[in-house]
Order: C-alpha cells, then sequence, then structure tokens
C-alpha cells in the first residue's frame, strides 16, 4: 500500500511537477514539521540569513524557472516578507508563499500564542492584499485541491498566492487531488485571433520601419523564441523593457537593448520612437519601466499584444492573448513573405571596449562600461534599485538581467543571486549594487556561498543614496561606511577588492571572473557623480518643466 | 504673521510635547518632502541600513520613552516594517509610523507608479489589520485632528497607529486642531475603585504571604513608583514578566526577578507560584511569557489588575483600571498599616561572582554568570529571542531589559538598541544576541554608531538556531559562519573580541565595558549546550507529557 497522502507530500510533488527543486525560507517551531516533512518527500529548503532575503531568492528562482517557492513560520516569519510579495505582485513574479501557522487545535479560545497578530487571521488578511490566491489548509478532504488551485492561479495569473499550513494539519492523511494541476491560460477567440493576425500583418507590410517593444508578460509566458521569429519575420529589431532582460540576449543581433524611455542612450530612443511600427508585446505601462513617463511612443503607430487582447491602432481585438497572437503572428508573417530581416545587418548594440586609465578615479560612467567589457556568455546580471537599474541600461548583458524594476524594492539583488543561481547553475551570478541597498541584505552574501552559488558582487559606493541627492539632498541620504571587500574576512570565505581607480576595477573584475569563489569588489566613485542614463532623464525632466 | 500650520510642522509639535526628540527611518522620494519639512520643523529622522531596523529602533524608544516614530517611504518602505509594527501590536507599544505616499494629483486614473502594490489603497488595508488607528491625510481642513486622533489613540490603547501622507499634502496649509492631544485612559467608577481597593486590602490583611507580578501594562502605565509602594506596604516582593522587565530594577531589594512559568529559577518559581496572594498587575497571559504556559498561578489566590478592570478572587471590578488602582491600592495599604516590609530584609536576588576558569570552554550557564557579572547600572540590557531571552531570566538587569518576549521576532536586539540608546543616553546598551538573530540585522551595528550609540554587542554563537535543535533538528538549522568580530574593522569604528573560553570572555568584557566605542564580542559555546532556563522548561514540557 503506497504511502498516505499529506499536505508536504502532494506539495512536494506539485513543486516537482513544475520543475521547482529548492525552495528558501526559514524556519521556525510552527514550521518545523513542515520543513522536515517537505525535505524527506525530496523538497528542500534552503536558508537565508532574513526573511526578507529567503523571499528575494525565491522571486529570483520564479523568474527564471516560472514558479518560485518562500517557505517561513508564522507572522514574525511571513510578515518579514509582507513588502517581497507585494513586489511580486507589481511585477508579476509566480512566488508562492508557503506559511506555517499555529495548530488549529492549539488555537481554541483565542489564546496568546508567540507570532500571534490581532487574531489568528490578521495574516492570512495581510496576504489576501498581496496575493492572488489563498488557502488555510485546514480540511483534509478540500487540502490537495486547495493547494492545486492556489499553485494554478500563480502560474495562470503570475501573481503571488498564499498558502498557510496549522502545524497540526502536516501529517494528517489528505484526500487525493481531483485532478491535474491545470494552468489556465487567458482564452483564444479563434476567429479574433485570425482578424488580429491579418490586420497587423497588413500594418507591418505597409510600414516603411518596424521595432518590437518586448514587455514583461512576454518572458513570464515564455515567448522568447517566438518573438524572435515574429521580430525577424517583420523585420523588427528588439527592445526589451527594464524588467524583461532575458527574453531575449542583449547580445542577439536583433537587440536593440532596454527601452526605458529619456533614460535609454538616444539610438535607442530613437529607433523605437521614431519606428513606423511600434509592436509592444506584454508590456506594463508603469512609470520607472517608462522613464518617469517620458516614453513616447505614439498609439496610432502601434500594435499593442496584451495578456488578454490586441490592438491594432484603433481596433481591439478582444480574447486575443499575446500567448497565442505572438506564434500566430510570427507563422503568418513567415508565409506573407515580408521583409525578413538579415541577422548580419541588423543594428547591433555596440559593446565598448574599457580601456583602463591607470590611475585614474573611477566615474559611474565608466563602472559601466568596465561591466559591460567583463561580462560574457557565463554571466547572469542582477542590478539593484538606484543607480545601478539606470545605469545598467548603458550594458549589454548577455543573458538575462534581473531587477526589482518597477517596484523597485532595495536589496533585492544580493539575495535575489542565490536564487538565480540555483536556477540557472550554469550561469555565474554578476550583482551590481549600491552601497545603500547593499547595507539592507548584504549579509546575505554569507547565505548564498553557503549554498554553494559564487557570485561576483561589485558595490557602487557613493556615499549613500546618490539617486535621491539630485532630487533634494539631506542628512537622510548619508550612510555609515561599510568596507563590503573585507566581508569575505568576517565570512571566512570569498575574496574581496576595492577599486578606486580604473585599473584598480579593471584588474579586481579579471580577477573575479577568473576566481571560482565568492568575489565583493567595492567600487568608489565621487559622491555627486551620476550614470550617463541618471543624467538622461534628469535633462529630460527639466524640459518637461 | 505667524507661519502656516502644516501637517510636518503639526506632526513636529506634537512629537515635541509627547518628548519625542528622534524618529528612525528610511527615505524614498514619496517621502524626500515629508523629511526634509520634519527636519526643518525640527523632528530629526535617524536613517537605518534597512526600514526593519529603523522599526525595532523605534519600537525600543517607544517603550522607553512612551512613544517612537518610524518613518518610510511608501510600499517598499511601510510593507518592509508590516512584522514590526505586529509585534508592536502584540506586545502593546506605542509606535506611530508615518509614511510618505504618491500625490493625491498623481494618482489619478490608477497609473502604475513605483512602489504601487495592488492599488492605492493596499498598504493601508494591510495596516488596518496591524494598528489600533489609521489615517491619511488627504483633507486639510482635518489633517491636523486626525493626526491628533492616531496619535491619541496609540497612546490611549497602547498600540501601534499609522499615518499616511500624500506627497503633495506636506507642504498644503491645513487648519488648525480643534484641541488639545488627549490621551484617553481607560474610564474610572469611583464607587467600584473604593470597593474594589477594600476588597483588595482585606485580602491582603489575612494573606500570610503575598507577591506581586508586575506585566507590560504596569510599565506601559508608566507605574513603577507607585507599584514600589504598594509592594512595600503590602510586604510583597516583586517579580516581573519577561516583557515589562524595567517596571523596577532587577538589583532593587523588593525583586524577585523575571517570573516565566517553568524557564525561571526555582527559587523564584516557589515564591511566586506558593505566595498565600499573587497581586498580577497588567500581566499579559502568553504563552512565551508564561514559559510556554508552564506557569502556574492559582486564581482563587489571585488579585488580577488589568488595565480597565480588577478581579479579587471571584469577584470582578470592572471600570477599575491599573493606572487608578495601583496608587489607591498603595495609600489604602499605608492607612491600613500593612505589614510594610523591609527592604534590608527583603528576599535580594543572588548575583554570582565570575571566578573565569583559564582556558575552559564556554558554555551558556557560564556565558551568563559572566554578563551578570560585568553589568551595572551604568547599561540597559536588550535581549534578542531564543537562547538569549530564555537564558536571561538568570541575570539581574540593573535597569531594563528590551526583549520582543512575546511576539518573538529575531533580529531585535542589534537595531534596538539604537533606540534604546537615544531614548536614555544615560545608560549604554548591552546586546545580547544569539547567531542566528546577528545574521538578520547585524549590520545594523554600523547605524548604531554612525547616530553616535555605542553599545556592547555579544553575540552568542552556538553554531545555528540552538533553541530549535532540541524540538526538531535538520539542516534548516545551519547557517553560515559569520565573524562578528571582525566586523569593526569593516565598519572602520569600533572593536571586536573572539571569546571561546571563560578567560577569555572575562578578559573581553572587562575591555567592552571599559571602552566608550562600539564593541562586538563573539562568545563561542557548543552546538548543542543549553542555558539552565532553556533546560528547565525542556524538564517542565517532558513532564507535562
Amino acid at each position: 500500500m503506497a504511502d498516505e497522502l499529506t499536505i508536504p507530500l502532494h506539495l512536494a510533488q506539485r513543486l516537482r511537477e513544475r520543475g521547482v527543486e529548492f525552495g528558501f525560507g526559514i524556519v521556525g517551531d510552527y514550521a518545523l514539521r513542515l520543513f522536515t516533512d517537505l525535505e524527506q518527500d525530496g523538497f528542500h529548503i534552503k536558508v537565508t540569513a532574513d526573511e526578507q532575503g529567503a523571499a528575494f531568492a525565491a522571486d529570483a528562482y520564479a523568474r527564471l524557472r516560472g514558479l518560485g517557492v518562500v517557505a517561513v513560520t508564522y507572522g514574525v516569519g511571513g510578515l518579514k516578507i509582507a513588502n517581497t510579495v507585494a513586489g511580486a505582485w507589481a511585477e508579476q513574479v509566480p512566488l508562492l508563499v508557503i506559511s506555517g501557522a499555529p495548530g488549529l487545535r492549539e488555537r481554541a479560545g483565542d489564546v496568546m500564542l508567540h507570532h500571534k497578530i490581532k487574531n489568528f487571521d490578521s495574516q492570512l488578511a495581510v496576504f489576501e492584499e498581496l496575493t492572488i490566491a489563498q488557502a488555510v489548509l485546514a480540511n483534509p478532504a478540500i487540502a490537495a485541491d486547495e493547494i492545486d488551485r492556489v499553485i494554478a492561479e500563480v502560474l495562470s495569473e503570475q501573481r503571488p498566492g498564499y498558502l498557510e499550513i496549522p502545524r497540526d494539519m502536516v501529517e494528517v492523511p489528505i484526500a487525493p487531488p481531483r485532478g491535474k494541476l491545470r494552468q489556465h491560460l487567458p482564452i483564444v477567440n479563434e476567429a479574433h485571433l485570425e482578424a488580429a493576425v491579418e490586420d497587423a500583418i497588413d500594418h507591418l507590410r505597409d510600414s516603411e520601419s518596424s521595432v518590437m517593444h518586448l514587455g514583461v508578460m512576454a518572458w513570464r509566458r515564455g515567448l522568447g523564441p517566438e518573438v524572435i521569429a515574429a521580430a525577424q519575420w517583420a523585420n523588427a529589431p528588439v527592445a526589451t523593457s527594464s524588467l524583461s532582460r532575458g527574453v531575449l540576449s542583449e547580445r542577439h543581433p536583433l537587440s536593440l537593448g532596454v527601452y526605458m524611455g529619456a533614460v535609454s542612450p538616444a539610438e535607442v530612443v530613437d529607433k523605437v520612437e521614431n519606428a513606423a511600427t511600434i509592436v509592444s508585446v506584454g508590456v506594463l505601462n508603469t512609470d520607472l519601466t517608462m522613464g518617469a513617463f517620458t516614453a513616447h511612443l505614439d498609439p496610432n503607430r502601434r500594435i499593442d499584444v496584451h495578456d488578454d487582447e490586441v490592438t491594432v491602432g484603433m481596433r481591439t481585438y478582444k480574447e486575443v492573448p499575446l500567448w497565442a497572437f505572438v506564434p500566430a503572428l510570427a507563422e503568418a508573417a513567415g508565409k506573407a513573405g515580408l521583409h525578413p530581416l538579415d541577422p548580419i545587418s541588423a543594428p547591433m548594440r555596440t559593446r565598448h571596449p574599457f580601456d583602463a586609465q591607470p590611475g585614474k578615479p573611477l566615474s559611474v560612467a565608466r563602472f559601466i562600461t568596465a561591466i559591460d567589457a567583463h561580462l560574457d556568455e557565463r554571466h547572469g546580471l542582477l542590478v539593484d534599485p538606484g543607480e545601478c537599474l539606470f545605469a545598467s541600461v548603458d550594458l549589454t548583458s548577455p543573458n538575462w538581467c534581473l531587477a526589482s524594476a518597477y517596484y523597485a524594492t532595495m536589496g533585492y539583488a544580493v539575495p535575489a543571486s542565490l536564487g538565480a543561481g540555483l536556477a540557472q547553475p550554469e550561469l555565474r551570478p554578476v550583482v551590481l549594487v549600491g552601497d545603500g541597498a547593499f547595507a539592507m541584505t548584504g549579509l546575505e552574501a554569507a547565505s548564498v556561498r553557503f549554498h554553494g552559488v559564487k557570485p561576483v558582487i561589485v558595490v557602487l559606493d557613493n556615499e549613500g543614496y546618490g539617486t535621491q541627492r539630485p532630487m533634494m539632498d539631506g542628512s537622510y541620504n548619508d550612510i555609515p561606511h561599510i568596507s563590503a571587500e573585507k566581508l569575505p574576512d568576517v565570512f571566512g570565505v570569498g575574496h574581496g577588492w576595492l577599486a578606486t581607480t580604473e585599473d584598480e576595477l579593471d584588474a579586481a573584475l579579471t580577477e573575479a571572473m577568473a576566481t571560482d569563489e565568492l568575489c565583493i569588489i567595492r567600487a568608489v566613485v565621487p559622491k555627486h557623480d551620476r550614470s550617463p542614463a541618471l543624467t538622461r532623464l534628469t535633462d529630460a525632466l527639466k524640459k518637461r518643466v
């Protein structure tokens, strides 16, 4: 007779089916048995320094693998990740929260158990504000179905979900699920689809020049290859958003790099905004990813492909989701014999070599050029909000570049490198993080290494919250000094470098890229220096006034 | 003509009236003008590494000064402190959250602004679950009254409150408040009060032995002196709870130390549980503060003084709040000529000297003896949940001892030392923190020092989550190594010591106590060693099974 089904066993099976090998989290007494049983059932949870770090790691894992799991204890664990889960909502990350909780029997009489908030429903109520689906697994008859419902919603909607498991439910036998776990993609009206594709093809045929602008939902729906095929047939070079750097390599011949309104280099802005046709796929219209709304994308020249509908100029085709439209467009464009783009003559991004000037103090601009020169196809990039996020539009990420690029929560990149490194072990994470963000979660570097991931972490040290100083300056932008390069001594593992000049940075990057170990480089730039990208944004915002 | 009133100006005035000199927080663009104007109006916000740290600092400040303020930006700031605010709810801490927010005008059309969650009400909805009173300051006609309402509720109920300030409201002139800020204490029925006091006096007069058990509400209502007077007249030595270590010094002749059920030393358990009368004042009946409900306090021998009513045996007197009852009891006891206690013959806690054995490896028991020997009246203590919290019932805190002793959120003590140090600059914070908790917020030590506070931080390193190992052990209890004593090198300020033997710890403590600088001592104990307190608890729980 087979083992009886339990909540951890069913969870572990479902996660395995979806290719999720690891979760991230911190245990607590309400979650001890849950963690133990999940591990026995083959699902291992990687411990971080703080729950916030675990959630950031799980978020990165979810972005790269299509589903991520953060496991916590009740209250003190769950509420520590409220912010990260909110970010996953905003940026449409399929992140599953699994929380231990007081047992159903011990809740009787509303007693004051540790980690309790106002009442035993408070944590659930908080997560109702932050997730697409929730379940407290209190009923063995439907627990498996509830798990499937929440995971299916997470996958279907690409939003976070929440499962709460009372500790006395962990080993209770549960009824088997009624069916398979099904992801429900937005529905297709075939007639609308055909009409939308025909309309789009007509539009593209007459178009003198076309570009594609790929947003986060193009990546979330896994449409990289189809999008590249469509772009080639439509003779359309491709820009990404800062949330979707990974749907194709920025060193692909078709890539224009990142379009982020006035933040982007002038050549990118020119090619995107002045194209006769702009095919926008799964783009979220957010202030930050649109360069503080400095983007100028004429609606009359746009084909807007959303997660559930397509708009060509003034005509909207309902029930035409991007997951169905993009492959159909690629196929139709091929048959229609549109002028296919020759990748060789495509407008490849220029990469500048880094000729380090010995003894020359670093600037943010030169810092970015140096990183770009040292990045290669073995690397995955992670950048933290602030100057690193802005500055990074001037470099070409060979694979993906993960960032909290809309929600903009600081401290993301260091712990996210753990999730990224375990999601794609063949790529080494390279982290660009400001000194302000590093202070938030920098100790997580020890956890990252503890689980075998060996990132190159480059701390851009401009003495505080540099992005804010041009807006308004005060002592609230000043933070204590941290010699991040000395942390390997504290951890007893890894190597560190301090770089204040161009040649020091060049040498440090050369050594770090060749060293299979945790590497931390602190790159010091002048306090009031700004990246070219941030300067472009500031100039554009001045014009607006 | 006087300056027009604005939200920051009114806030700064109200906070000054209540003796709140500083807030703690991290800025962001939605809060830049708010922080700037608060500073101009004389209210300065101390920056920490992460918002979590700011909220812990503000929580400690609130515990010592009667009101604390944490100021954050929207979403990425606000939600990072959800856990800390939940802890303030659970432990009745008067903590005020001030959050910047997108401007009212820019919210039009529900646009996707950075840091936004599901909608612009999401953060408010989360804080409705975690606070006693909330206001979004959107109306200049009532903004001042709304501020007063929220602060008054925070003080009256001793729970956290939430103020959200859209950034385009910061410099708008507002109407003056309708009146003064009033704290509403629970109401008194004078006849009930008189009867309750008489009943209690009769009870105490006939009692062969009495003790007082002071809980957190006795401290929150500021009743230290009145409680000591009542205890003296009632011939009742005093125990505190682990949440109220500070209502009187544990080196006061009347002090029995901390009563925490089976966690406490046998002599304390004996004196409290076997007293003929137990006067319990403002005690919360929580699992953790009652030693996993191992407390045995016979209801028939108890006089229970709550925040709003008093129970003597089987008789409850409604509308008799502790703030009115305790002073009345002290006065009546004096007049009644109860057998007043001679402080000289009172059962003072025994403090053991620490005779360090050279070369002898440290144990948790000896660690605590060493700390107790080195603590004196110049120190305020902070302990983190886990082994440090349990173990610390065996030492006598000369002033207060702050801890997340019921909600039990880890990572509290290091950042809380910033708030404590600024709240009472005459006392030097001494922090006891486990290696697991230190990994969460240890980098905040740099922020603490940055603002001029110079704690002695002692990291009890037992290689992971030691408190959990006896319950259930697995790889989830293992964490990466951090040589905390080397962090002063990383910060460029402070001193560090590694102590693995008794004499090393003794020497390190001697030097640290004599050094007016940030001091970090890492005290290494065996992985599976436990404190006497945790052993007592485990033994008691075994008996229960």
